[in-house]
């Protein structure tokens, strides 16, 4: 392909996008494919001989777009949105275009600089603390994901607590090492049981152990100072060593909220533990000021991460990981061979991303954050945000309105409804009828929306943050939410 | 941006990087700026209100473009290459257009099956052994890096080494978990002293042990059979325990091949002991059937890696993870809780690579490799990998034909020569004068180079897998590197 067929191939790809995003609200939301559909479809070896971009846009068109699930339709009600913007689309282009593996400051000055700048606009809009900001001890890096972050960090807390907490108590590096040896096996996480499970997965890659908090409805299932301190005592007694905990600013099943303040004050104690806030979601909310509130308490936290690729229409990957001290992640991620070393690194001048992250290579993702921070404006993602909660709240009220058909199973927040519905016959379980709605609607492939276990109560959640939502979208949604309630309630 | 307002943009920054490619052998190849350029150029907050398209791309094309590195430059010759091409880059916009963290097979069905085609095609095509085709109990997952790659089959290495070798000698739980947190300190990881970084990273992630095995030039740097015998016997007397080992296909500083048949029959008294193939840049070379015997011996081996995103003409990311048996990966890594449960992966018919890899979203990845590998055909990536080897061997032998200023410092292998400069006065020392040659042409910026230490010599490293890189560039590479070399002899 030289450049004159990929400027008539990419323009093609460009208008086919803009039909995709003008006909987005009639496509039917979730793919009906059948589990291997696409290997029936295509041939089981590589071609041998170059293709034209017309035979593989034509197959692109009849084999794979068939099999998308269109996560920016106002019918993904599913999980949290995973927005993109045509200038987060933008952004990714030019990114791919200038593609490099850009690991160290000399790789792409542009790329580390860039980062550097919108994670420092972007924690000054959410108002985290100075201390977050890159001329202080800390600052912000872009992970792929808010598993990627809560890893990074927790291996980062694990090696400063082993350092920190038990090889400072020794003089020798003999029994430094056998001191560290032995506790390793003794480390473990804390999380809410219902925090993501992103924390434990991290548990199982950083080789640590991990206990999930029981949270409570009276608490609205926030982990509470309380509970904290004794889950700790209770792995003391064990000998065990609590060296990590995240807390949630809105957690995935129902957006939960811990309290930080009551969590800070329980840790203080424990000054070798490394408190993370994972805000994945809900933290986007924090670009208004109207929110900030919920950040009280953030004083006592170590590390803070929120995705502006679900709610903040930037397209995945890009997740917001702010340490306090940067120090604690280049001090265990650090490697520097021969090869990497150069006179910009050397002098300490620049930041190398590469020791902030699991990776080595990173692409250009601040590029889409500008793009997008630039196109909208605080006041414009605001808006996005602010119109998006509306939409959730204006489902809320649908629901609420028909308490013999549904019920609110925890309160609504951040635009998220979490509901049952209510059996009509007495052999019948609210769990049971539940059940059996959530998976006729996304066995009929209308609408997407996520089915979820809070507390053993079977749940169906509705969420929407896409751009494209609009009331009457959701009116419609809640119409068909209500007609097939009402049917399987009768069956 | 609405959609038309995005048509427009899209054309013009479609016609940006055309015109991007057609002066990509006139920019200086690394880029002038400053550290902190960028922050004296942009505002210290985040824009407020919206503002237009036209004044964003002005502020890229001044303030980002002139602080790129350009890496798809035939001027770079530095690390491996970074390529990409355009069909790669439609395959990126598409991805980003139809964002979603597709994390499961009914997040996007064509997401997973076309990842597990062109794998399969690619494993095919490079003649890996049928273990690590997809309708085995193996398979192929993309990667965000070889350093991700090396770090999942590690954790599944740790674990399943913890339970098959350690935990299986007893039969309480109670027992199982003390053997498990007392061997925890113990294990180590292998590689040998040329293996790339992200091993040694790995280890610490992992929270294991790392040893490096020294190679000599007498093996031309490969690790042998003997040496990792009597390495890992050396860990085993002072109580330690050999679990997982980093063979390469082409080690970063000079592309050595280690010895797999020889290290297959060491380990086979060690049936516990994870071993993986990094390829991460040579692997590339595989899909040429000229280069298959160099995968003699990978049947010993769990998993291979190689990073199309080096020189195989897709842009970062795309690290293609080969495993012979997928059940490890699971084990070690899959969770899930009740709001990612679906019919399809209940089914067990789906494939859902969130369990193959450290995060839990993934981006359509493997449309890029598809459009790349239809539009070139098996036939048009081999020539590539083809004709950029020759121009490697050109410069090789430019290098060759100048004995009284260059040596050649290791064998040159898939179109990487190593070399230093000779000098001219008995004060200095080959050493000293080929530092200063490296960090003059890197100062100058009008080539990128490597300079590299091996084995206490510091020497150059020359490599190019540019689709835009021609001999001729080579040749003017060459006489620059050959003017400067002839000065600093004199100075």
């Amino acid at each position: 392909m030289d450049p004159e067929e990929y400027r008539r191939a990419a323009y093609a790809s460009v208008d086919y996008i803009v039909d995709y995003y003008k006909t987005i609200t009639e496509r039917q939301v979730v793919s009906d494919v059948e589990p291997g559909y696409l290997r029936q479809l295509l041939p089981t070896e590589m071609p041998q001989e170059p293709e034209s971009w017309d035979d593989i846009h034509k197959d692109f068109d009849s084999h794979i777009v068939p099999g998308l699930t269109h996560w920016q339709s106002p019918n993904f009600l599913a999980f949290f949105p995973g927005n993109t913007s045509f200038p987060s689309i933008l952004g990714e282009l030019y990114s791919a275009a200038f593609s490099a593996p850009a690991f160290n400051w000399i790789c792409s000055p542009a790329v580390t600089e860039l980062e550097t700048i919108v994670l420092d606009w972007l924690a000054k809009q959410m108002g985290l603390p100075s201390e977050f900001l890159s001329d202080t001890e800390g600052g912000g890096v872009i992970q792929g994901s808010a598993s990627e972050a809560v890893v990074t960090t927790m291996v980062a807390a694990r090696d400063r607590y082993l350092r920190d907490a038990i090889a400072s108590k020794y003089s020798t590096e003999e029994e430094k090492e056998a001191a560290i040896a032995a506790a390793r096996g003794k480390l473990v996480a804390f999380a809410s049981d219902q925090t993501h499970s992103s924390t434990q997965k991290a548990a199982l890659i950083a080789g640590v152990k991990f206990i999930a908090i029981k949270t409570y409805p009276e608490d609205n299932y926030a982990l509470t100072g309380a509970a904290l301190t004794k889950a700790f005592k209770e792995a003391e007694d064990k000998g065990l060593l609590p060296f990590f905990l995240t807390a949630s600013l809105g957690t995935t099943a129902i957006c939960a909220i811990d309290k930080f303040v009551e969590i800070g004050e329980a840790t203080k104690d424990y000054p070798h533990t490394w408190k993370h806030i994972d805000a994945a979601y809900s933290g986007a909310a924090l670009i208004c000021p109207e929110f900030q509130h919920y950040l009280a308490g953030v004083e006592y936290f170590d590390s803070f991460d929120m995705n502006m690729h679900k709610w903040l229409l930037v397209n995945f990957d890009a997740s917001c990981l702010y340490v306090r001290k940067r120090k604690y992640l280049t001090d265990a991620l650090s490697i520097t061979p021969s090869y990497l070393r150069n006179a910009a690194s050397d002098s300490g001048l620049v930041i190398d991303y590469r020791d902030w992250q699991i990776p080595l290579g990173r692409r250009f993702r601040s590029l889409k954050i500008w793009f997008v921070m630039r196109t909208y404006g605080a006041k414009g993602m605001q808006e996005h945000v602010r119109k998006t909660l509306g939409i959730g709240m204006h489902f809320t009220k649908l629901i609420q309105a028909h308490p013999d058909v549904f019920s609110i199973a925890t309160p609504p927040r951040f635009g998220l409804t979490v509901f049952q519905v209510v059996p009509s016959r007495p052999e019948e379980t609210a769990n049971e009828v539940t059940k059996k709605v959530a998976n006729r609607i996304n066995n009929e492939k209308v609408l997407f929306l996520t089915a979820s276990t809070v507390d053993g109560k079977e749940c169906i959640r509705v969420v929407t943050g896409s751009p494209w939502a609009t009331d009457k979208a959701m009116s419609e949604a809640f119409e068909y939410i209500l007609t097939v309630s009402e049917e399987e309630r009768q069956n």
